[in-house]
């Protein structure tokens, strides 16, 4: 572990796009997903966005995201139909032109049968220029990184294969750590106490999480720091402090 | 239902404020609820956001939110606990002071045994200038209004309860309605009709959702539009393509 001031923290957004997440239609299921992967990985997930279909949305979020973070993430919107714009929308957000791309019309092709390699599935082979394939063992489609962008399907199976093709490309961090110290008590309970260890302890992050079932109200506790030693030494302090005033 | 220019339409965003969603270690179940209750209630959510528990953060997505759509509603981080910054970010956002209000603390004090209303929990009573108070019939502690903002708690059964106290508070527009049309076949073979189909209806907005189970693919067809009629029309027209290309 190094020291405070040369912690290697990476730090990445996620960004969802689809109507159907913004109309309720279909729940999201790949930012927790992604969230856990990054974390495993060393990478910290600092902000997520669900924009619409749009071309102007995704342009916007885009630019905004990969000027702010080591890298981004999309998922959704590189399928066969009219209304998948993710493509175009990244190559405008870059301002390259997108054609059909030969490597990505040499994986799909041998995949479909004599002629049904159709329009609507070459929509698909469109690439923005400059960038690279992003490998997709399920349904051949791939994805592909720009810049710091790496754009992936909205279906979760397609988009974690892609995680799993895209994770040895990335540079990682120093893994955050945690704890968890569970309270059988309101976090009202125990707010004073965890405000004065999270003062002694300025390396960690300190969060309380209180959890209501059947009226009854319980909190987590979470320590976090990249420093195994200093993680301990906080979490020890939160344990003494949930067992003195659970006494 | 009136005219096409005259649509009415009422926008949201959704801000959830929370470190422990960005680590993966809760995974949210507030924004698949928020969507789906907005758009019950004729409200179009336009924009999700997933900010950390820092304070310029929550302030710059704050003011970019509020400024872009009719509403902005936010949940996380109004607990007691020296984490929850959610309440002086806001008033930091609208350049207002951040004072123990008298009509939380009247609310709040009895709901506690005398002497334990400490100054944890009074933290849950300080509510930004010019707020109005947002009822929480779960556990007291109040969110507020500012503006166009509702800042919400992030427990979803006291979010809910918080969502039904500011329902008949907004305005809403004309509901947008939706058909889903089942399609048993993968969606790159029904796309070039969908084009066509979006093309001819262009009140409508027609997403394709393709869906992997074991291997298999196939598609959920969905027709939204503000016009019964105009939707009746379209998803006829789906199902019209469905059943040729099934055939």
């Amino acid at each position: 572990m190094t020291g405070h001031g040369d912690e290697n923290v990476v730090t990445a957004a996620f960004l969802v796009i689809g109507d159907e997440i913004l109309s309720g239609r279909t729940k999201d299921k790949n930012i927790g997903f992604v969230a856990d992967y990054l974390t495993a990985l060393g990478i910290d997930l600092k902000e997520a966005r669900i924009v619409p279909d749009e071309k102007p949305e995704i342009i916007a979020a885009v630019n905004a995201l990969r000027a702010k973070y080591d890298y981004v993430f999309t998922s959704g919107g590189i399928g066969p139909t009219h209304d998948d714009i993710t493509a175009e929308s990244i190559a405008d957000a870059f301002d390259v032109a997108l054609n059909l791309d030969p490597r990505a019309v040499a994986i799909m092709e041998p995949h479909y049968a004599p002629g049904q390699f159709t329009d609507a599935r070459k929509r698909m082979a469109r690439i923005p220029d400059g960038a690279d394939l992003i490998e997709n063992k399920v349904s051949k489609a791939p994805g592909f990184r720009i810049g710091n962008v790496h754009v992936m399907a909205g279906v979760p199976s397609i988009m974690q294969a892609m995680m799993d093709a895209v994770a040895p490309t990335l540079k990682t961090g120093s893994k955050m750590l945690s704890e968890t110290v569970p309270a059988d008590m309101p976090e009202s309970r125990i707010a004073e106490r965890l405000a004065s260890i999270q003062e002694a302890h300025p390396r960690t992050l300190i969060g309380s999480y209180p959890q209501s079932n059947a009226g009854k109200f319980t909190t987590q506790i979470v320590i976090r720091s990249r420093d195994e030693a200093i993680l301990k030494a906080a979490s020890e302090d939160v344990a003494r402090a949930v067992a003195e005033l659970s006494a």
